[in-house]
C-alpha cells in the first residue's frame, strides 16, 4: 500500500493509471475503520483496477475548518491502515488537515432538500460543509468510482444529486450496510454500548423490518407505517426518530409509492444508534 | 474545427489528448462573438497545445433552466464559428440546452461576497446560476487553462476563487480587456449605440484612466478615487455606479491598498457600459 500526503502526488498517480485505461475505485472514511469500510474497500477493489482510499474527514463547521481537529490522525494509523491494506487498498491518500482546508473556503456548496431533511439530527450546516469537502475530493481523486455505505442514506444519496447536478465524472455507488450476525449494523458507535444496551440494539433493524414488512402487506399511509417501527420497538429503547420518505430525493411521504426508504434512529442511553431500510411499493 | 455535441463525447476526446500529454486551453461563450472572445482563443492556442471552445450559454434563471432560451443557437452559428476557428480553436464543444442543463438542480453553488458585490447591477441569483454552470463546464472539460476576460472582473475573480476553494484541476486566467483604438472596451453591446452615443462611450475608460491616476498619485480614500471619476464622466454620460474594492476579494475600500481595482458603469441612453481598471497601491 502506497501513502500519498500530497494532492500533486495524488493527482499525478492516478492520472498516469487513468492515462493506462485504469479504473479508480475510491471511498473515503474519516477514521475508525471498521468491517463497514472494509466491505467498501473490498467492493472497490473487486470493481476497480486501482483503489484509493481518502483517510482524513471534514471539517465539523467553519470555525474548525483551519484547525484540522476533525481529522484522523496519524495516532489511529496502526489501527486503520493495515486493515484498509488487508481490505485491498492500494493507495492510502491521507493528507494533513492544512492539506485538505488551507483557508475558509468563500464558497458554498448545499443541497437543502437533502441537508435539511433532518435538522433536529444532523446540522444542515455540517451537512453542507460534507458536501463542499466532498466536491474537493472528487476534484483532487478525478474520475472514479465512489463507494458508499446505504447505512448513511442522507449523505448517499446527496453525493448522487451533488455528482448528476454538477456533471462530476464520478459514480457513486451505495453498499448495503454491513451487519452483524443479530442484525444490528456495524458502527464504531456500537462500542459505546453496556452489554446490556448491546443486548437490546438489535431491535432497531428488526423494528425496521416490521415496518418494511407492513409497508410489503399493504400499509400504503406513512403515518401507519412509523407507528408499526415505534410498536414493534416499544420500550426496550427511546425512538429519536422514523421517517418514511422518497428514497433518492429524502422528500417524505404521505403516501406510500415507488423507491420508499424507512429512516429511523433510537437512544439506548446516551448513545443515538441510527439505520434504514428500503421497499419498492408499486403503486396499485 | 472539430464539432462535439455530447458530454459523452467531449470527456473521450479530451482524456485522449491528456493522456497524450497534451495541455488543454478552452474559452467559453455565450455566442456574439467578437474580437474579445477571439483573443481569449488565441492565447488559448499559443499557451495550450489543444484548444476548446464551450459555445452555449448559462440560464438566466432557475425558471429557464430547461428552456434553453438562453443558449446561442445554431442560427448565430454562421457567424461565430468561422471566427472561433480563425482565432485557432480546435474543438468547438456546442451542446442543445437539454444536454447542459438536463433538470433543475438541488444543488446551490454561491459565493456571497462575490456574487452579492453588486445587486443592483447583476442579479446575485443568476452569479450563483454562473458559478453552477461552471462548475458543471469544469467537471466536464476535466484539467485545463480556463481563459476569462478582466472586463467581467466580478465574475473572473468569482471563479478563480471557485477554483481554489473546490480544488479543481483548471487554471483560471485572466486576460486584458480588448479596446477598440479609442479605448471604449469590446463587447456586443457596443452596436446598440448610436454614433453620437459611440462618439460619447470612450469618457468611461477615459474617466477610469483619470481615477487611476489619482490613486497613483497617492489619492488614498476611495471616495475621492470615486469622485475624480464622477467629476472626468461630468455631463457626458450618467454615472450608473463606480466602485473601489480589493481586486481579488471585492471588498470595497474606504482607503486604498494593495491590488485596487476599480470598476465602473455609465449609461449612454438605454445601453449600460461597464469597464474596470487595476492599479496597485503600496502602503506608505
Amino acid at each position: 500500500m502506497e501513502l500519498i500526503r500530497t494532492v500533486g502526488e495524488l493527482r499525478t498517480r492516478l492520472d498516469r493509471e487513468r492515462a493506462a485505461g485504469k479504473r479508480i475505485g475510491m471511498v473515503g472514511t474519516s477514521g475508525g475503520m471498521h468491517q463497514g469500510h472494509q466491505s467498501l474497500i473490498r467492493r472497490a477493489a473487486d470493481e476497480n483496477d486501482l483503489t484509493a482510499l481518502y483517510w482524513g474527514g471534514a471539517p465539523a463547521d467553519l470555525s474548525a475548518w483551519q484547525s484540522g481537529s476533525t481529522f484522523a490522525y496519524d495516532r489511529d494509523a496502526g489501527h486503520d491502515w493495515p486493515l484498509a491494506e488487508a481490505a485491498g487498498c492500494e493507495i492510502l491518500f491521507a493528507p494533513e488537515g492544512a492539506v485538505m482546508f488551507p483557508r475558509e473556503p468563500m464558497t458554498k456548496v448545499s443541497l437543502p432538500s437533502f441537508s435539511s431533511a433532518f435538522p433536529q439530527l444532523e446540522d444542515p450546516a455540517h451537512l453542507d460543509l460534507v458536501a463542499l469537502a466532498m466536491c474537493k475530493l472528487w476534484n483532487m481523486f478525478g474520475p472514479c468510482r465512489n463507494y458508499f455505505g446505504e447505512k448513511d442514506w442522507q449523505q448517499l444519496v446527496m453525493f448522487v444529486r451533488l455528482a448528476e447536478d454538477l456533471e462530476y465524472p464520478v459514480e457513486v455507488i451505495g453498499c448495503p450496510t454491513v451487519r452483524e450476525v443479530d442484525g444490528v449494523a456495524v458502527s464504531s458507535r456500537n462500542a459505546q454500548l453496556t452489554s446490556a444496551q448491546r443486548a437490546a440494539a438489535p431491535v432497531l433493524f428488526r423494528a425496521l423490518g416490521a415496518a418494511r414488512s407492513a409497508a410489503e402487506a399493504g400499509a400504503t399511509k406513512a403515518a401507519d407505517v412509523e407507528r408499526v417501527f415505534v410498536e414493534t420497538v416499544g420500550d426496550v429503547a427511546a425512538v429519536q426518530y422514523v421517517a418514511v420518505v422518497d428514497g433518492p430525493t429524502m422528500t417524505p411521504f404521505d403516501e406510500l409509492e415507488g423507491s420508499v426508504r424507512i429512516l429511523a434512529s433510537i437512544a439506548l442511553g446516551d448513545t443515538r444508534l441510527v439505520d434504514n431500510v428500503g421497499v419498492d411499493v408499486t403503486a396499485a
